[in-house]
């Protein structure tokens, strides 16, 4: 049951790594404000425009083309920061849509612009590059049973494959749109990559008024509400000692004990979701040695700033006492902690009443997606959302599970209805010219 | 100055293996009891007797010989549990001195017999073989500006070579001895090895009545008490889950902590001298998942049994506390601690009236070495000490340093007084044929 301490330790540096899930928090029950006569008005105005039924039309013809594409970027190793190839391929893979600009940005992010007929809002997309899998893992595509099989294959590969589809539905329609579109295979989503494409793009491109994230598989979730998170390193040194000779040293390995044990005592409000684990734990040279170093990792979240900040100063109080306890204990103040922050994720919220909002539940509708609620969660929109720009993930379409794990699967069962809800909530908020105005008001 | 989570943990992996160090825990400063008249009347007579003056002089001028082969069987790895090389060697050289016996045990053990005159008693000689380095790190010896540096070449290949050359002088001087000598090189001694190969001697052969380790360089202490030590693995267990989805279970981690924290506080006394320390910890598996399993190593020792027991119960007792509050903290038992031992070195004595401790001082002063004291050590001798038997550990004779290092470094300075000191603690105790009798007591 237990591994060895070989093998646990580079389980550990693995796993460190890796895995930030997207775990929804919210239930399907919330009761949503009746959506706007205006937005429902312009909704149907796009509906009945014969070009967007035949660019539905044509997104469910091309979906087996699409699904291949989807397979083909799977294979392409995408690890935690070593997203280069991936997003090469993106890169040609948008200029060959001939967008009106494609490149790699700075950060690694590949962009494709789709510029509208001017002086209309800037609508982002995008979809993430990389997966939480380190380098190495074989992401093959392989089917069993009728399910498709390969690390990432849904995670956030379905996302990037139902964006290329909506691109080509838009080109293929002829429809200009009002508003300009940026759309980006971003990196950096997972884990510690803690959100740095989309920060990057929202740092370069400060005039974005509203976003737009394809993430995950199962059609019906709106996200909404962007978890927040800090995570910390926190590092304890000491001098460090034999066990039997220089017995009545402090202990770096004692302070994190003192320092989890009150940690574990934090009391935190269930309303705003405010929570916090000490998730992993390393330390010490050998089981005869006083402890020179030990080094935990915690994770604090909260659906609120302030309970998040709050609850950040607890927990380094807890653990500066613990310090002056353990050096207190033995008289000599030699242990001494240090706060690295590994991950930050800002706290942020879309309005249901917003027009992305609403938009997306007309286009469940219209395409008979079961609406499965609203839910709160980190992905790429927690960082518009903490800006104040309106932002909702939605999912890719397909279906699927065992995401962050060598298990993931995907089944392409009704798949194009991700693309489908994409392009009628983007013609929606990006006007279409000649016949609607943009519903995504400019910031 | 901290180094990556990867380098940590593989760092952690390979330390957990290793190190015991000797660390002496005594001044020179005892003053010790007057050498028994009849001690010191044995003792001249075994000096008078002109073979041992030639044996002396034998050991002197094979010296550059012993030290060759020394550096040879540095040479020859003997990792932790992984000495059959080296003890296969050694074997070799045994049976090259044409002892009445020579061979491997169970154990891994090279054993040889030097028979006596019969009826004597059964003294046992030792040095171990095995080194706390892993497989792979490089054992040739390289001389820079007159020292010569392999790991392992004193701690304890110089103990084996010192072994040799008494073998030699004995051989040489024709002399036969009323005592039974069985000579060992002995797996096990360091880290994890936990005693088991001196430990499997004793449980084979219960009819020795006294013992001799040959361990390390430096001449001048004689360790004639056992520190003893009880080392544990604490395993925290538990369901795990989500940080933020599964908030409010029990986690591995923080019942972990709150042990620590209260082992911290434990209090021992410092005479007999009693310690404790949480070496190394491991644990969870990702920052963001409450852990699901934690482990730490854990070292208690004591120069007393009685108070050794004590802090056992003790640091139990406070991690089945720490555990009961961890899940009461969420209302839930799902934590739980198991307790695995990992090492285990009985606490053991030899009075300082002992012959052993007796002639060793007396050949230290014929000698001209100077006497630095009584130690308290954690040395293959504890294992007889705790039964009983009385049993020093002395060291090889040279000079030397960095032992568990890397660096671990060995000058040859002098270094024929190690076996010279040796033999003439052995003639004393084991007594010679026709002139002397043994010292040694039969048990």
């Amino acid at each position: 049951m237990f591994p060895s301490a070989s093998a646990r330790a580079n389980f550990f540096a693995v796993c460190l790594l890796s895995v930030t899930a997207l775990v929804p928090t919210a239930s399907a029950a919330q009761t949503l404000p009746p959506v706007d006569t205006s937005v429902r008005q312009s909704f149907e105005r796009v509906l009945s425009d014969p070009r967007v039924k035949a660019a539905l039309a044509a997104i469910e013809r091309a979906e087996p083309e699409a699904i291949q594409e989807q397979f083909r970027l799977t294979e392409i190793p995408a690890p935690p920061f070593k997203e280069e190839k991936r997003a090469a391929y993106y890169l040609d893979l948008l200029k060959a849509r001939g967008l009106d600009e494609a490149y790699l940005d700075e950060e690694g992010n590949a962009i494709g612009l789709r510029k509208g007929s001017g002086n209309g809002p800037l609508l982002l997309i995008a979809a993430h590059l990389d997966t939480v899998f380190p380098e190495g893992v074989d992401t093959s595509v392989k089917e069993r049973n009728g399910r498709f099989y390969a690390p990432g294959i849904g995670d956030d590969t379905r996302g990037l494959a139902a964006m290329l589809s909506v691109i080509d539905a838009l080109n293929a329609s002829g429809i200009e749109t009002e508003a300009d579109i940026m759309f980006a295979g971003n990196v950096g989503e997972e884990g510690r990559g803690d959100l740095r494409g989309i920060k990057a793009i929202f740092r370069d491109h400060p005039d974005i008024d509203g976003f737009i994230s394809i993430d995950g598989v199962r059609m019906g979730r709106i996200t909404n509400g962007g978890t927040g998170s800090r995570r910390f390193e926190f590092r304890f040194t000491g001098p460090g000692g034999h066990s039997f000779g220089a017995f009545g040293l402090a202990s770096a390995i004692h302070a994190m004990g003192r320092a989890i044990a009150k940690i574990g005592d934090l009391e935190t409000p269930s309303d705003p979701k405010t929570t916090f684990t000490v998730g992993t734990v390393a330390g010490g040279t050998s089981v005869n040695s006083i402890a020179a170093d030990a080094v935990f990792a915690i994770d604090l979240r909260s659906n609120d700033r302030t309970q998040l900040a709050i609850l950040e100063q607890k927990a380094k109080d807890a653990a500066l006492e613990a310090v002056a306890e353990e050096n207190a204990r033995w008289g000599r103040g030699e242990i001494s902690v240090d706060f690295v922050l590994i991950g930050d994720r800002p706290v942020g919220r879309t309005e249901p009443s917003s027009p992305l909002v609403q938009l997306t539940r007309l286009a469940f509708d219209e395409l008979a997606i079961e609406f499965r609620g609203l839910s709160i969660s980190s992905t790429d929109s927690n960082v518009p959302m903490s800006l104040g720009i309106p932002a909702i993930t939605i999912d890719g379409g397909g279906d699927g599970g065992g995401a962050h794990s060598p298990d993931e699967w995907f089944v392409p069962t009704d798949s194009h209805l991700g693309p489908q809800a994409s392009l009628l909530l983007i013609l929606g908020l990006a006007g279409i010219e000649g016949s609607t105005q943009a519903l995504l008001p400019k910031l």
